[in-house]
């Protein structure tokens, strides 16, 4: 992932040459964008990364995307057309690049399903109750850590069943990948819970040491970010500054 | 689709035999369960109906889906363990019976991608401000309207545009039966609107178009509800009876 700045209003559209290689517009910050870089970045696919102003968005952009959101990907041949939502890009990559030697999913339709299944449970059982603890006005909402807690058991309990080091198997696949930029992100959660937060080392064991397993995963080493850089942005934003460029 | 009555708590689960034949736990009206149904009817896929009563529901169903939601699908051979999320399930049943003539995505996984972009768009851009026209208690939230038919008018637009009359090309594809349940329900608005409420036939001449045809398709016949039936379902919501078995 590379450092650039972060185009806004007034910025013209960057020229990159036609070399073949897919574009990902992305923020540096954003956790659904993530998902796309440790794709291609687990598929050692080339390509460049546009960063985009969420905030002061580029007048450009909406031709790349009418909702001038991000992930968005854009293929050689294709230009004018972007594919976008998280979930969808990168099952298109895995999908598109079947040649490349490295298989997100289960071959087995009812194991990949089971996996789709999940990815899906972690947008309800875990991201909402998450930004619900770090973003509300009013104090943190009655229930919201409770629900956070039973929504990772769900995740603790599949990777004891499943007895191996990833959900992926001896690797990361998709879930691995799509659930991780929250993990990467869960001590964020000190902001609104106090420094002495931390997850229950007894209660989440296999989820602890598969997070240090996957801290070391080549594909998320490429975008990882530390607490404090994430911590920097999250003040930037409560701020009202939204400093996308904090870490350039 | 069969007629059986919705099975509630108290009730013990269907015997069925093993006759190899999916199982889907379904709810009459529920659009969902729907866009799963006309899956396996599009590909002519036997299977077994068990309706499930979402108010009462039996105390056995949450051994077949935690979350005791519906639709899930039981593929035998993996009792015990049922498939959710109507788009998983529709995916899964695309994925594992291949052998099947009708092909339901585009065989090019950009196209691929486009639609199943289209299918997330519709949740936010239709269905969303169509729920919230039909179910907000305060009356109609200003602005729902307004949002309804601007995402309709993207699939008006997008329907122009491929030049054919099904968003899949001479026949519906996963794109068109994925958004006909609510297309189907669409005069449900009159409850809301009053009688005089109808899509603009100028605006949305390629919709209205295609719902005449999807109306004829084989598989859409097979679960195909009146307005008048959907409106009697609708009713008895309202009123908090939830007569699932209402045209039993």
């Amino acid at each position: 992932m590379s450092n650039g700045k972060h185009l806004a209003k007034g910025s013209t559209p960057p020229v990159l040459g036609n070399d073949g290689k897919l574009r990902l517009y992305s923020m540096r910050f954003c956790p659904y964008a993530q998902r796309v870089h440790l794709i291609l970045d687990a598929k050692n696919i080339a390509y460049h990364t546009i960063y985009i102003n969420l905030s002061e968005k580029p007048e450009w952009y909406f031709d790349k995307n009418p909702l001038g959101k991000v992930p968005a990907l854009e293929v050689p041949g294709k230009e004018n057309i972007t594919l976008y939502e998280s979930l969808v890009v990168a099952d298109y990559i895995e999908e598109a690049f079947p040649d490349k030697q490295r298989k997100l999913y289960p071959s087995d339709p009812f194991k990949k399903a089971q996996d789709r299944i999940l990815i899906e449970r972690f947008n309800g059982a875990v991201i909402s109750p998450y930004y619900r603890i770090l973003f509300s006005s009013d104090g943190i909402p009655p229930g919201a850590i409770t629900e956070f807690g039973t929504g990772l058991d769900i995740f603790e309990t599949e990777l004891k069943n499943r007895g191996t080091s990833y959900y992926g198997g001896d690797k990361p696949g998709m879930l691995d990948y799509m659930i991780w930029p929250w993990c990467e992100r869960v001590d964020l959660l000190k902001f609104a819970l106090g420094d002495k937060y931390e997850l229950d080392k007894q209660r989440f064991g296999k989820l602890l040491q598969w997070r240090d397993l996957m801290e070391k995963d080549d594909a998320v080493q490429k975008s990882f970010l530390s607490t404090e850089n994430h911590t920097k942005f999250l003040q930037s934003r409560k701020s009202g500054e939204n400093n996308y460029d904090i870490l350039s």
